[in-house]
């Protein structure tokens, strides 16, 4: 159980949550290969229920659970992607899910969590307060805890991604995903690492949120303030998800937060998709550090798209 | 040259297009599903080349003509999509194109055109002005004109996109297109009729610009006024796709300009893609008109994402 997730736990997760989750398509853009001298193969998550990778590693938890520690349903503490896609995977198996979420979080993501039927909990927005609050449930409900990413089932589950990529596009010489709480680059280093060693693999992260490329630097877990528009990567690592990025990650490597609207947009106007700024950091790595990338075959892991339609970072005066 | 093209000419046209072109996903989303009562697959030509569709019609006329045809380029008029993919496609084939373009075209749609190595020539915005222009430009060059839409190739080429989607999906028991000037809504009733016989084909436009449904019902084609977001949608028919649509298509459905602007945020919002209000106009009909749709597995074509990211219809006040 401390051990770290193998291969064949991931490959165990895919057989798991294959009924519940897309197949989300790779997709390529020679104008973006020209650009930036690469040739890349973009992992669509965005297009993956409840508009993230969170459903993967969501899928995998729930119907992981014996009937026993499911009959209580399920909690977390989150006011993203997490909470969503969590919330969707315990209606599907038919329990409840028990949501905290900060009494601040944005409309939008608390009408997504409703509409999966999570019953939504909210408190004081520090993380003392999502920590008690969720305990005080979990007390009260007998409900079984799903971290966010600091479990091995959910960085088994978030692996998928990474292996169906790895599966359509095996030459690889490179991988890199956005890190925040490290869910998903740790499932994708392990896969990547198991399948194809040469390859390198590569965090993405704000500069303004660089607590992942501290922490690897200094060989422990740092927590510092963080300040970015990329909302799904402002979390620090856990001690699961920390070992295995140590373990299996060449580097993390940081990206401006001007970079971060200008590749979001850049993906937007070009590949024509819809990705949260969380989900083009890695592209925003690529153009800001060319010659890392530059010859190689890069595989993208894109995290998600939910954004709020009405306030893009490059529109300066939205409704109000 | 005269008859229609037939469902053996779009299977040619395919094969001398498909080096150039991509072959596009079909995506699928269960809550559209669950919002609208119909299954719905959307074949996503906003990720075509060039960003939209007439990227296949474009190169089907290029790569068609005879290297005597092509020596001196090729030449047309269009403030849209089509005037990308016919550069784009010229270049390909390493022969010039000539592009007569409003003078108030959009900037981003002349860079578009000039960054696939297209020859814009400007000239006043009317219709008198751009085909006097383009005949002046073919006199002196030499160049061969591909039309819009009113040619065989071009249809043929734009019917490759159902040709995918029914291989794809070969159940379908309705498909539904935007027509504007026709080429993509006759191409796409050729094929599902001549495939899918018992399938229903129907064209989707705005209230706004309805011309080919007053085209359809008066039995000649009808020009008038027209005034709609949809900028794609604002030509009226020619004779060629006149024929093909009054004889292979079942009918044409209106929406208003309301409801493209709603469809085309539901499936950003929810299937995270980048489409242009043209290309939201069939899915408008279907929530426009749910009794039509209820039940049936219905094909859409989803004709291209070009837009400008500076000004979304939903957003107030963009950026000046």
């Amino acid at each position: 159980m401390n051990a770290a997730p193998t291969l064949d736990d991931v490959r165990r997760a895919h057989l798991r949550i294959a009924p519940y989750i897309h197949r989300t398509p790779v997709l390529t853009s020679e104008m973006l290969n020209r650009e930036t001298g690469a040739r890349l193969f973009f992992k669509c998550e965005n297009f993956q229920k409840a508009g993230a990778f969170k459903s993967r590693g969501a899928c995998n938890a729930v119907f992981s659970l014996s009937d026993v520690e499911a009959r209580n349903g399920v909690a977390t503490h989150s006011s993203g992607n997490h909470a969503a896609a969590l919330a969707r995977a315990a209606r599907l198996r038919g329990i409840a899910a028990h949501i905290v979420m900060p009494n601040n979080s944005p409309k939008p993501k608390q009408q997504a969590v409703a509409g999966y039927g999570g019953q939504i909990v909210l408190c004081e927005p520090t993380l003392a307060a999502r920590e008690r609050t969720c305990q005080m449930l979990i007390d009260a409900t007998g409900a079984t805890l799903i971290h966010p990413y600091n479990d091995n089932r959910i960085i088994a589950g978030q692996g998928t991604a990474a292996l169906e990529l790895l599966e359509e596009i095996p030459w690889l010489d490179l991988v890199i995903a956005p890190v925040g709480g490290g869910g998903l680059l740790s499932g994708t280093a392990l896969v990547a690492k198991a399948l194809r060693p040469h390859a390198q693999v590569l965090g993405a992260e704000p500069a303004q949120a660089d607590d992942a490329a501290e922490s690897l630097r200094s060989g422990h877990i740092v927590s510092k303030p963080v300040n970015t528009i990329a909302d799904g990567l402002r979390t620090m690592l856990g001690e699961r998800t920390f070992t295995v990025i140590r373990d299996h990650v060449d580097d993390i490597v940081t990206v401006s937060e001007a970079g971060i609207v200008q590749a979001m947009r850049r993906m937007w106007e070009i590949m024509k998709i819809v990705v949260e700024p969380s989900g083009a950091v890695p592209f925003a790595a690529i153009r800001e550090h060319p010659a890392l990338f530059a010859g190689q075959q890069v595989g993208i892991i894109v995290s998600g798209g939910n954004v709020d339609l009405d306030t893009l970072p490059w529109i300066e005066k939205p409704r109000s």
